[in-house]
């Protein structure tokens, strides 16, 4: 294997939807988000726990194209997929699924690793590039 | 007057609506934050500084009877009134008109003073009390 | 047993979170909706379906008492508990217990069940009711 | 003149921070949808008209690099700029200012035209076009 992909799914929320019946075109930044700290706590790396020993996590990019729409209360399934050993930046690959197991949307986010005490960026912490070492090197 | 009194106009955004096609019961917390922080804008205590000074307001007590929903792109007029003077705590009554000016809800909030280095709780700060007090003792 | 119970865990996402580095006081609302769903999922009774039938269920009436902040990425417990057989509303009343099992809050939403086609008021479905019975009736 | 700018200003509310301090990178998605309207509605269209006239535009393509984080009860100044005449799609370019007038993040959305009633992609209203002609034609 030469990439860490994981999977997460999502129930969509009432809260999520709008009036057009579809979730909301801003909901899906926060799916991403739960489904790449799911993604790093599988490789043993807490992002909570990165944030109190000092080190945030902040989005310097996010990009999404919309395939279909989804609906109140389906069981999405994100995969997500870390193709490039961080250094000092990370990107996250998305792929939303629908029930019906139809492509809804395709993202990344690129994220960068700052010492919030320094207020200045650092590089991927060891505990993270170990981690997926594993998967990169095998 | 024996009581402060403010308005606020907040037009309801796409993401605030659900299916149903209102705005999401869950949205009016946020209608009343912007509202009071107004409010306290316009006694000259700015919030932001507030907290910069170290005092935080958390939300001890939120209710809220719903009367008739409220929809996408009106501009709702939300009024709030602090009938009694803080001590310990600090509360707010809010009424949302729609565009028809009719009743849409009735709420209330109820907020401490909290001094965030100690964590623990304090008296309303001064700033604000006296600012009140040419509304209540006039 | 004279009521019907339902536990569901939810766990805290970085979006849901404030400055203060709490849960937002608003976002609660999000997480009774879900909470309340699952609980009816569990009765056989899925909302989805039962507003495809035509049957909404706005909510007329919701208070909480905040006693403890909850934080990011806490796996939280809610409770929910129908206490009274629903007729032209139901309450659902909830307790919200943080990782430590403390009581972080404790909040009640009133829904009544409304005919999406003729716009009005209707009785419960007896759907819901039948299977409340079993809980309410043995 | 061949393209049309408009200019919204948007405070930023205590909802949309995280507990990094920062406004929540999902919330950009929010106040692009609020410009886009307004900037739409300067040029005589309502967005909510025209969803009522059978026409919704929902979003293909979102996309955004942010630059430096904006920080609570800021009042942001988002430019939003339309650059090419729409037919099947619309790009709204957008720029965060920050009230040091630093630039905090450019973003663009697309969006396509569909008739709710035979849930198609149509061209763009003749309503939107004929007001932007004034702007691409002069």
């Amino acid at each position: 294997m030469r990439s860490y992909k994981y999977i997460q799914e999502i129930r969509v929320r009432y809260s999520e939807t709008d009036q057009m019946g579809y979730v909301y075109y801003g909901v899906y930044a926060s799916y991403f988000e739960v489904t790449r700290v799911e993604a790093m706590r599988n490789l043993g790396v807490s992002y909570k726990e990165l944030e109190l020993s000092g080190i945030m996590m902040p989005v310097s990019e996010y990009s999404i194209k919309y395939k279909r729409p989804c609906k109140y209360d389906e069981l999405l399934r994100i995969e997500v997929v870390i193709k490039e050993m961080p250094a000092a930046r990370i990107r996250f690959y998305y792929s939303t699924f629908n029930e019906q197991n139809e492509l809804a949307n395709e993202a990344y986010t690129e994220l960068f690793f700052m010492d919030a005490h320094k207020q200045r960026p650092v590089r991927a912490p060891e505990m993270l590039t170990n981690a997926l070492d594993n998967y990169f090197h095998e």
